[in-house]
This record gives C-alpha cells, structure tokens and sequence, in this order.
C-alpha cells in the first residue's frame, strides 16, 4: 500500500514502473529502427504483430492503478526534490490524457488511421484527391471529437497544437505566420527579381561511398559519439534513441544529388547530438526525455542551417568536398558553392523547399488544419484549397494532388497539429543561435575553424541538460531571455539572404 | 470464465495468450540480434535492462493464473484436432515445469549464474582453474537442487538432460558414448598412422569480401531465403529467429582461415533452413517450435558436414573456388582440397576439432557433468580430470587450464546437459542423411550437380514441418524407422576417412 512507505520508496517504486515502461518503448524503438534498417521483406507480417504486442504492453502497463495510486501518494509532495516533484507532476499529467480516451474512441482511430493510410497510398497512385476524401472526413471527425476528450480553451485546434507542442495555441501561431506572410514575401519577391542562381553541378554524379564517408564525417566533427550511437541506410532519413547511450541515426545517398545526404545528415546529427545529450539518471522518466517536438527540431535545424549551410561553415569544409569531388567541384568557387546550396526556389514539394520558402508550405498547412478544425474549410474542397493557397503565397501551380494536397503521409496518420512544430524549430534554433553567439566568445571564428565544440558545450549546458523539466516557452525564456519571436530568424534570413541577392 | 466459452473460443483465447508471450520473446531475439551485431560500445548497460525487463514481462505472461485456468478447461479435451491437442498438452507440460521453481531457487541461480560467469572470465585471464572452482562449487550444488525440483527417474543428471534433449538420459548416452569409445577409437588410431595430411593453402590470404560473397552464395544455394533472413557479421556466428519469416544469421571471417567462414556459413545455413521451415501457422505455439536442441543441431551438422564436407559438394563448388582465391589454390587439386578440409588431428579445443575426434571432446564432457551430478568427481580436481581424460582418448597433453577445462562457456552459464546434444546432432544428421540417400532418387547425383533442391524438400517434408509434435526419438523412428543409433555415423565415418586415410 502506498499510504504505509517513505516518500523515498514510493520515488523508488514509481521509477521502476515508469523505467520499465520506457524500457518496452525502447525496445520497440529497436524494433522500429530494425524495420526501417535491415528487415527482410517477408519479416514485416510478424513484426507487425509484435510491435502491437509490445505497444498494447506499454499502454497496459501505463494505465495500471498501481501507478495511478503512486502518483496520487506523491502529488504535490514537497519532500522531493524539485526535478522529482516535477517528474511526478508530467507522469500524472500524462496518465490522466491518456485516462481521457475511451476505448471506444482508441479502437475508432486505430481503425480510421488504418483506413486513411491505405486511402492515402490509393489515391496518389491514382493522383485523385477524391479517393483520400471519405476516409480523411471521417479522420478529421474523429480528431474534432478528440479535441473534445481533450478540452482547450479558444480554438478547438488548440488541443492538438498541445499534443505536439506543450503551450502552443492558434493565438501564438497567428501572430508568428502573419510575420511570415508580411516579413517574409517581400523579401522572396526581391530574390526572385534577381537573376537566378545555378546549382546544376550539385546534381552532378556523386559517388555513394565518398558521399557515406563525408557524412561520417561531419557527424563526427559535430561531436556525435559514435560510441553511443551509429549511421545506417534506410529510405527516409530518421533519428531513434534507445536510451542516451544508444543514439542512431540514418541516411540516404542519392548519387544525383549532392545535397540530400549532406544535410539530411548534418539534421540528423542535430536531432542526435540532442539525445546524447539528454540525462542518463533520468532514463526513461519525463526529464530525461526532449522537451518538445520544437525543440527537438530546433536542435536539427540548428545545426542543419544556422550552422551547415553558412559560410562559416564550408570556409572550412569546402577545400577538403572538392578533393573528394574534384571533377565536381574544382571549377566551384566557395561563393558560388555557398550561393548554390542557399539557392531560394518557390516549389511544390515542402520536403524539398529552401530555408525561406519552407515556412511558406508550413503556414498553408496550419492555415489548413486550423480551418478544418473550425469547419471553415471543407474537406471535399480541401485540393483546391491547397491549390489557391500555393498560388497566392509561393506563385506556383500546383499540376496535380500528388504534387499537391496529398504529398504529405501526416493527415493520413491524424497527425493534426504537427506541422507548426517544423516551423517552430526554425524559429527556436534562429532564437538559439543569436544567443550563442552573443554568449559563446569566437563561437563565429571558431566555426570557420571546424571547431563546434564550444557551441555543442553550450548546447549541452543551456538547452540538452532539461528534459521536459521547462516547457519550451520556460526554456526559451531562460536561454534567450525572451518568449520565441520571429524576429531573429527574420533578422538572420535578411542577413543571410541580403548577402547571396544582394539588396 | 473459461467454463462458459466454447472449445473453439478457448483455443483462440490460448493462441492469443501463447502468441503475445512468442512476441515478447521474438522481441527479445531481436535486441539480442542487434546486441551482437550493431550495438554501439556504450549502448550495453541500458540494453542489458531492456532485455531484463522484457524477460520479466514474458516470464509474467507465461505464468499467469489466466493461462492456467485455459489450459486446465482444454486440457484432454478431444474436440481439439491432434495438433491442437498437443500444443496444449506441451503448453501445460512448459507451464507446470515453470511453476516448480521456487522464487528462492529463481533468485539464488541468477546470482550464481552471474558470479560464476565472472568467476570463468577472471580464471580465463589468470588461466587458474582453481580461480573458478568456488563458484562452479555453488553452481553445482543448484543444478542438484534443480534436479530434484525437477524430478527424474534413474541418475539425477536426466533431469537436466531432458531440459536440452526431451527424454535423453544416462542410459542411452551411455549406450551412444560407449559407441563413441569403443569404435571410433580404433579408427583414430588407424588415421593417426597415416602420413600426415597437409592443410597449410587453408591458411594462406583469403580476402574478405570474397569470402563473404562465397557465403552469401553458398546460402543461397542451399536455399535459404534471403528474403525471409539475411547476413551479418559477429563475434560468434549464431542463428537466430523472430519468425519463419525473418531467420538470420550471422558469420564471421577470419582472412587466414578459409574454413572458418565457410563451414560456420553452412552450418548456421542448416540452422535457419530449419527455421524458415518451420510452420508460420503455428507461430508461436508449441507446434512452430523446433524439436529439440538435438534435431536442431542434425540440420546444421547435416548441411555442414554430410553434404558440405563431402567430395560430392566440392565436385561442383571447387572450379568456382579455385577461380576465386586462383593464387592459393590454382596448385591445389580437388582431391587435396578435400583432404585438407577434412583432415583429422586430435587437438585440445572443441570448437577447433573435426568431425571425428569431436565426439571425444562431448563424451569427455558428458562423462565428468555425469560425474558432477552423481559426485563421483570432485569439483576441485575438475581440472586434472579433464586433462587424464585428454590424455586418454585425444592422447593430447593439456599445457594449461585455459586450453582445458576452462574454455567452454557453458558451465559458467549453468548449462549442465547441453554438449550432449552436439554429438546427438550428428548421429541424428547421419542417420537422416543416410534415410534421404535411400528415399530421394539421385540425390548424391543432384549434390554433385550442385541441386540442393530434393535435399531440401525432403527435410521439408519430413523434419521441419512438425515442430515440437513429434520428440526427437520419435521424429527419427517415422524418418528412418528406427530410434537414433549410432550406427549410421560410424559407417559413415568409417567410409569417408577409409577413403581419406586408405583403410
């Protein structure tokens, strides 16, 4: 009974329970990483069914009373130390959302998400929207009677912005992405005044094992542990953490295309460096775990943009890329490399979008889920939405759904309220870095000198250390002194972007 | 409650329980996979929890009262089809052996089994027997206790024995290892006065990913489905199964030992052949499990020595050889190759001998853990023991304890009963092998051609479909039409080295 043990043993009870939880999460993190990695094809059946073994067992043993009672004993308890009382307070704020859903309503969305997604691969194979339609209508009634189990206040839209980001609201959101439309389309209309500028030799042919190696490398030098974590192929690049210690990552090569390794890794090694960052004493409970979705992206980007494609940056790497490539690149000044791979390009595909313009994409999609949250936007008419949008904020045309309202496997997931968060990375990691360079002597000088450590030092000390101990409001406050604003990335992309086109 | 629900309703409740535990444990398989393969260095501490905490969970599923009561309300129940009925009679048979163990004995043995692990290892480096002894003391004063937990009839060593091969015991070893004495001993001492045969070109350079290439070949050939497992490489080549779906293997290549890879390859080759063979419908429950240790064992011993130690297979595989290592062996003809490979030399380790004086070293070790069960020899003098035992019938002198009674793992880890089912693996195979040469027509033929596939089909007809619902003993007697002799591998032997050694 918990009533008859010391603060000190119901602590020791409630970490044991929750380690162990995240002890079967972990382990189908192994699992989910095996499918992605090495999985013979014919082994995806079982696998299936034993990452629904292990999932059903996770969620078990999360909703069990035993850990309700323990909570309840240690709430508010001020005998723990404040990382403990701040443990106990996420767990039972965790195990109270998810007391929230009834089963009915779990057994509905895991039908609905099984039936969208298979709706989602039809309908672009067949390139028609309408084929995603009926199932989507009934996802997004699905995730209206959500936010309904959830609660928020205001937008209804709220409760899943919280889901993914803790404190996020469309009142936040608003505010950020009209700065978005009215910072930043006058300066993509100044860049597209000015002539274009040719990246046709990044799409020359280079070589996949030279290609693997420079990534190595680069993870490297960032300083991700290669004790404590690996590089492997899969098809979509991704970051898994087993536990501080066992951190992976992974790539892919595609030989026509210098970029998409490069900086795909250079982003993974970011989402890495932060895991391997993250406290080993507080395995498995809410402090040891990434504060949020934002901020887990504000690290990625970080280090993918504020710092991989700077100047900074390939004034050190560039001589040694064009020993590697040297039919490639000898003829490539380092202006003209750095120019090309911050070439800013209005398109279709938000994957592939330049730094500037992918905030574009993102604001569309908010714009989309707020209004089909709200019932302002209908979801037969969702493609020519989509459409519209596109043309009014990125002058393009879109020519069909695949290029369009179905390039993206979330909605398909019911993974509303997702999108905002990639956006919100950029914004945090603009916000980070300013302030490192403001409190990092030579952190500048000591980039153009391949040295990170004095930055990855600050990360470690001022953003990894924390958990889910701040929210990423309280985090954002305590590292820049300030609530996230859109300025400093508006303040680095006039910089950056000034330089390359000149105005 | 059991009571109300129908026999057909029940079994699917079994299946569901059974299967979850399978998931569970094919999970685990997974982590250890990956533990021996792609682990990073620092990623060991928190795996070794993972895989406690989901051994924990799958020893509470397995002894859950939920699945006794199943159990006992299916149990004889004869609406159920024979298949059916066994899965439930074994179920209850693992259930009721797991229930015998007494916490207390639970704990004690972890204990001992980890202190004795250790003990092995510090006595391995300070190659000092008596630097282990005290532990092993402890561990065999267990696994007396575990006997009598167990319950045997005869000799207290079958308990243990039955726990690796269901129903071996003294009695038939006795019989099978007198065999080993009495009639391979005379043919040892006949090839030993044979000139000496030489094997020096097996030790020359061989490339790396040449020879992983031959393995990935060579399995092929066998036909293992490569889309149903896959290769890695190991520390120590093992094979492993989440499902039939999904059986690996892994190998390791040493560049100054051809047969190192190449036999390890072939055999863990016949290991998943087996598995992949296995019922898929049967997933999970007694039915889609190997045999025993024993008839796993035959299929890789088969694989690996009946047809891949044979002049037959060689016929077909050594043009190709010589083309791909043409420096060390354009000089060497097929008949000297054959020779070398299947040289015999008495020597001190096991996991180094032929597929003759092998059997020596399981008989030397099957007699002193007799020994240690009946107390007729001492822990203390294990070490001198074991030497006058090489003495006597490898007629090797053992310089030190690491090259003797040290360096087998296998006591450390408590397994006392297991290197029996080494050399019933063996007689197994030559005995199935010798049934395969009878029933498949041309099949030596076939092999020469390089067809594995009669081969293949036979063991896919007649030993790996059934799991565990026929024993070992009564595997071999529908097979062959008689229980396991050891007749059929001593006239095999005394053919293949007749023909090596001119007796």
């Amino acid at each position: 009974m918990p009533g008859s043990k010391s603060t000190a043993e119901l602590y020791a009870d409630y970490k044991i329970k929750v380690q162990k939880i995240a002890d079967v999460r972990n382990a189908l993190a192994v699992l989910g990483w095996d499918q992605e990695t090495y999985l013979p094809e014919k082994g995806a059946g079982f696998r299936g069914q034993q990452i629904t073994t292990l999932s059903t067992i996770a969620h078990e043993l999360f909703t069990a009373p035993e850990l309700d009672n323990i909570l309840q004993a240690l709430k508010g308890n001020t005998d723990l130390d404040p990382v403990q009382q701040k443990n106990i307070l996420l767990s039972t704020e965790d195990y109270e959302k998810n007391k929230k859903y009834p089963a009915a309503f779990v057994a509905d969305m895991s039908r609905v998400t099984n039936e969208s997604y298979h709706a989602w691969i039809k309908a672009r194979k067949a390139n028609d929207y309408n084929v995603f339609a009926p199932a989507l209508s009934k996802m997004i009634a699905l995730k209206k009677q959500e936010t309904d189990i959830l609660g928020y206040e205001g937008h209804p839209y709220n409760a899943l912005l919280n889901e993914y980001e803790k404190g996020a609201n469309t009142a936040m959101l608003d505010t950020i992405f009209n700065e978005v439309k009215t910072a930043l389309s006058p300066l993509l209309t100044q860049i597209e005044q000015h002539p274009p500028v040719n990246k046709d030799f990044l799409h020359l042919h280079y070589n996949r094992d030279v290609q693997w190696q420079l990534g190595i490398h680069l993870l490297k030098d960032m300083g991700y542990d290669m004790q404590a974590g690996r590089q492997d192929i899969s098809e979509h690049p991704f970051t898994t953490s087993f536990s501080p210690q066992d951190v992976r990552v992974t790539t892919r090569i595609d030989e026509n295309d210098f970029g998409n390794m490069t900086w795909s890794c250079i982003h993974e090694g970011g989402h890495a460096l932060y895991e391997q960052g993250l406290p080993t004493e507080q395995y498995g409970l809410p402090c040891g775990e990434a504060t949020s979705l934002g901020i887990h992206e504000s690290q990625s980007r970080l280090w993918e943009n504020n710092v991989g494609r700077s100047l900074h940056f390939w004034q050190h790497h560039y001589p040694r890329l064009q020993q590697l490539f040297p039919e490639n690149l000898r003829a490539v000044s380092l202006s003209d490399f750095y120019k090309a791979i911050n070439k800013v390009q209005p398109s279709l595909i938000r994957t592939e979008a330049d730094e500037l313009t992918y905030h574009f994409h993102i604001m569309i999609r908010y714009e989309i889920e707020k209004g089909l949250m709200d019932g302002s936007i209908a979801v037969k008419d969702l493609h020519h939405t989509w459409n519209e949008y596109y043309r009014q904020y990125l002058h393009v045309t879109v020519p069909d759904d695949v290029h369009g309202v179905l390039q993206d496997i979330h909605w398909s997931h019911g993974s509303f309220g997702y999108f905002p968060t990639y956006s919100l990375g950029s914004f945090y990691a603009a916000q980070f870095f300013t302030a490192a360079q403001k409190q990092v002597p030579e952190l500048d000088n000591n980039i153009i000198a391949g040295n990170y450590q004095p930055l990855l030092e600050w990360l470690r000390t001022n953003i990894h250390p924390f958990g889910r101990y701040y929210t990423s409001n309280e985090l954002c406050k305590k590292v820049t002194g300030k609530e996230l604003v859109f300025g400093d990335f508006l303040d680095y992309a006039k910089k950056k972007y000034g330089g390359i086109y000149n105005f």
